[in-house]
């Protein structure tokens, strides 16, 4: 590769991309297949569905009763009934049956006096008609069942099917050609990827989208970044599909070929869209025999993958296959932090909403375009319009729900300090249909959430420096102003996390400090962090003194990972990180790892699933076999009282 | 059969019915399988998936640039840049390379100056890990990437695959037995069903209903109706499914054996519910292996199993699947027209909803719990409380979206006479996307409808007797105090449908009285029907000297279907009626049919569409050869100005 590069990527405003694509691709021409009724459930009808047969098909009896000549009820009245002879004038019928030869009425079992001599008593006269479903009463044979353009359900399919229907012309589903290009993809399934491999989440994410959307999708072997193979690949998509993906190689880089490859086949129309994540889109339309074919290149950050997806791809399929873009809830969330953007670019940010007293409360995520994982764990997205540079916390804003509202609206939210155990406890309350939704922003700046009521629960482990103990210090400073109830979770080992074997011995940090070994830190305020710069003042060593104090991860699986890999020689966190990752682990200090909570929410039913689930033996096991828990006390739950002042 | 039976139905309150039922059902096990990750999409997870592999599993460039060690660029500056070799101390790197070694950070390349010698010069600082994703940075191994209970979306199994996992324990679905039962039910594959035979459109109906709900339908043989055959068709059914629904005999009548099978195998909770259309319902369980094993019993008319289903059928698929209830679109409607409802029982009101103005109008259709086509043709459902009689026009209520919001938002209302012909026109207008939805009420009623804001279009055919015009005095008489614009759609026959060779030789309105034939009338107000008394007062026969002149149907085909069935000899109505049912037909007059509307919609970019419609030739041509049409005028417009006074 060199430095220099072809530049003519051009960001154009979204609106105007659209207008350029989808005006381009006009409405696709309307193909259709004829299916079952049941493979019909859910697809959009290509021509209106007419009945072969009437339904009822016959003169049909709507009640349980007898049937007669309305003519020979003329004339009954309460004291002079009219006398039928069972069998012959009058006859027993049941809901459904025919009705008799020479009767035009049904009367109500109800409404008859049997006499028990073989005749029955009539006390009003019955009008022609009555209590019969008449030919046809339903539908008509020759009319039209179910009209064009409609997506099936089952009633509707029922309808049919009682007009002797037994296939409808439905709506051709779009076949959606994906290409993913890369050297350096590999399938999932390979059992260990070389450093430098790419695991191929975007096929998958692609053609579920596809199917998601209502296309077919159909994917080919992944292509080597070489322009001819693409361009051989392209050729294949183009003759067997209505639509072709292209992921990725949709950037302006030497190795970016779907632009280049997409021009010698069709038309670019529009290359960049000024959106962020996934500006670097590819949009233009080939022509074969007649029908456009719609190209979409697509960038290959997952979380751009999606976004423009959802943008360009969606409606695509949506046109090809007549289907109503799905209703989308929109929500009103109020944002618990501040989010930064850039002027001239849609943003769209992932967030975790719950429901917070009358408000929906949203904390956005982490915002790499790379972070497939976050965007999972969002469950709603709200976007940044391009002329704004941010939206202030305690702003109300409009999101999309990524999830449904009912598990929106279910949702607790857990902010605050990180802990792996919070994922069992997690998978322990699921079952009860109580979800935790959680943001990791390190222990100080969960008790804040927590008294600004942005967060039901604040995980915490702050060790005060004067008093020696944990947590209430920290609340009576930084959280609410009321009683708080901590819901205890276990004991926990903090230590150094070294490589297998503890190449370097460390024992302790003034070992750290003495060896000069690569160190990782944790982000300010975060529980850990606090508890190591009591240590180095304890021991008397200055911050400087470690080199890579100012080196910031997020989380304890994060320091952990990179002592595993070697890029850091060792890192302050728990036993469990350390284990999980394969790392050595030297104990250095105890702490007890809390949920605090405001005391009032001790009412609510679903903090009385957590203390249960929390007093399980199940969830204890589970915990402590992920090492260095001890969880004897776990659900245990005490009150810190509000100072009045 | 005999009049006698035995009477063990009880209608329960709905809430009752429930509380009895899924509480003793209380919450299925927990079962999952294994499933790939495109199979897994909208499945729910059972446990949570936990990563294979960290995501990224190297610490990656996530930037184009230069990889340096961090170290190295300290006190870089702008008057004191620091310069570094490349391909030694700085690496040219792509996004999503593997960072090199001794590398811990990256530059972007467009703050990188080339010096042409091989070096680059860095004019600031970077801090270690700048531009690198470190492992784990999204998903470290051993973590969990989806939690339990979640119903995967496409991004989740992306996440999932970025992780190296390729399979999904997702929940089982839960499998549901269709047993469908009744002497008279034949499949609707059946070229000519005997007089009698019932169309089984409710094994669809259920299947599809399971299959919406997600579950799997497993339908069995149709079983004939005779109690052991149904024990032993039970009991294979309990074998095989979770979850059982025999359809129908669930009502107490002598034939209805599905209360009495159940409690031979189980426990009946609950025979009957007080809902219309849907009480005899049948709710048990039975045991089977420890296991519970719900046991439905849905009504035989298919709206009632319909709104059973969904009630019943649907929270018990979604309890064994883990699955929330579907978001339902709720909508307030106004009320066209009054519904009466008996007291004691929540009833189901299908309805057709567009929006007017500001509104939206709601007209209810058809009640029979039998005719499915007008359930399909609903595309709203309002519930009347069993506490109330009914409610009056013009009263704003709760109603369920049956049909998604934009469909229901973007539906052109039709309410007026009634013309095979508008099935074509919307079928026309349906391929630009625009829904006409239609309630059948008679000219007259469809005018006062128009004037009152009920309806966008009133299809109308009035004769006035004075004049002998069409339309004008009516709309004079009965429609809006504002101008109107009137559509021509076709010069259409009116005469006598008679069965065909017209055995009995009527050839004019006379020869029906002189003959006494038996007749059938339209509804009052209708514009046949006002055309008919026109022609015998022009005529001088009196009403009552046709026979069946009170007998009433409610449409064209309606009253051709009793004359093809021979029911009655003859009835006044158009000539496509006629044609396709088979009958002769008699001509006796011409008139318009046109489509009033309020002059200031002619502004509404559908009616323009449905107005080009009508100039086409394609429709022009369809509707003509439906018989007895002229459409040469069609898509004309003339103004009826109001009056002022």
């Amino acid at each position: 590769m060199t430095l220099a590069r072809d530049v003519f990527l051009v960001d154009l405003p979204l609106e105007d991309a659209r207008e350029r694509f989808f005006g381009a691709l006009g409405e696709p021409p309307l193909e259709s297949e004829s299916v079952g009724l049941l493979d019909a459930l859910d697809r959009v009808t290509a021509r209106p569905v007419v009945a072969r047969l009437s339904s009822p098909h016959f003169h049909a009896c709507a009640m349980d009763g007898i049937a007669v000549a309305s003519s020979a009820t003329r004339g009954a009245r309460e004291g002079a009934p009219v006398v039928l002879r069972l069998g012959s004038e009058a006859k027993e019928v049941d809901t459904g049956d025919p009705l008799p030869a020479d009767c035009d009425a049904v009367i109500m079992i109800e409404e008859v006096e049997e006499r028990g001599d073989g005749t029955v008593a009539i006390r009003a006269p019955v009008p022609p008609g009555q209590h019969v479903r008449g030919i046809g009463e339903d539908v008509v044979a020759s009319e039209v069942v179910v009209g064009a353009r409609r997506r099936l359900r089952p009633a509707d399919l029922a309808a049919i099917a009682s007009t002797g229907v037994c296939e409808v012309e439905v709506v051709r589903r779009p076949r959606v050609a994906i290409l993913t290009t890369g050297d350096e993809l590999v399938d999932p399934s390979v059992v260990e990827p070389p450093r430098g491999a790419i695991i191929d989440s975007n096929g998958v994410l692609l053609a579920a989208l596809v199917m998601q959307y209502g296309g077919i999708a159909q994917r080919y072997p992944r292509v080597a970044d070489d322009e001819a193979l693409l361009l051989s690949a392209l050729d294949r998509a183009l003759a067997e599909c209505d639509v072709v993906v292209v992921n990725a190689g949709s950037s302006a880089g030497s190795e970016d070929f779907t632009a280049r490859v997409f021009a010698q086949r069709g038309e670019v129309l529009v290359h960049g869209v000024a959106i962020r994540p996934g500006h670097p889109v590819v949009l233009g339309i080939a022509r074969r025999g007649g029908r456009k074919i719609p190209l979409l290149g697509i960038p290959g950050y997952p979380v751009s993958a999606a976004i423009c997806a959802d943008l360009f791809l969606r409606p695509v399929v949506e046109r090809f296959a007549r289907l109503d873009p799905p209703a989308e809830e929109e929500l009103e969330v109020v944002l618990a932090r501040k989010i930064f953007s850039s002027l001239g670019e849609d943003e769209y940010v992932r967030a975790v909403a719950a429901r917070i007293d009358d408000r929906l409360v949203a904390f956005p995520l982490q915002r790499g375009a790379a972070t497939i994982a976050a965007l999972s764990r969002a469950n709603c997205l709200i976007t940044i319009p391009r002329f704004q540079e941010g939206i202030h916390a305690g702003t109300a804003v409009r999101a999309r729900a990524l999830r449904s509202r009912a598990a929106i609206e279910r949702a607790l939210l857990a902010v605050g300090s990180h802990d792996v155990a919070i994922d069992l406890l997690a998978a322990a309350v699921a079952a009860k249909n109580i979800e935790i939704v959680s943001a990791n922003v390190g222990s100080i700046a969960g008790l804040v959430a927590l008294a600004g009521r942005w967060t039901h629960i604040a995980g915490t482990h702050v060790l005060d420096p004067q008093s020696g103990t944990y947590n209430d210090a920290a609340i009576r400073r930084y959280g609410p102003r009321e009683d708080v109830a901590l819901i205890h979770f276990a004991q926990r080992e903090q230590g150094l996390i070294v490589a297998r074997g503890n190449p370097l011995g460390l024992r302790s940090l003034r070992d750290v400090a003495e060896r000069s070994a690569r160190f990782v830190n944790r982000q300010k305020d975060a529980g850990t962090r606090i508890l190591l710069d009591v240590l180095l003042t304890r021991e008397g060593i200055a911050a400087d003194a470690l080199v890579g104090y100012d080196r910031i991860e997020f989380t304890h699986v994060g320091v952990a990972a990179l002592v595993a890999d070697g890029s850091v020689d060792c890192a302050l966190g728990i036993r469990a990180a350390a284990s999980v990752l394969g790392c050595d682990f030297v104990p250095i200090a105890r702490e007890p790892y809390e949920l605090a909570l405001l005391a009032r929410d001790l009412e609510d039913p679903r903090i009385a699933a957590i203390i249960a689930a929390l007093h399980s033996k199940e969830l204890r096991d589970e915990v402590e076999r992920l090492g260095g828990y001890d969880c004897s006390h776990a659900g245990e739950v005490r009150i810190v009282k509000a100072e009045r002042n």
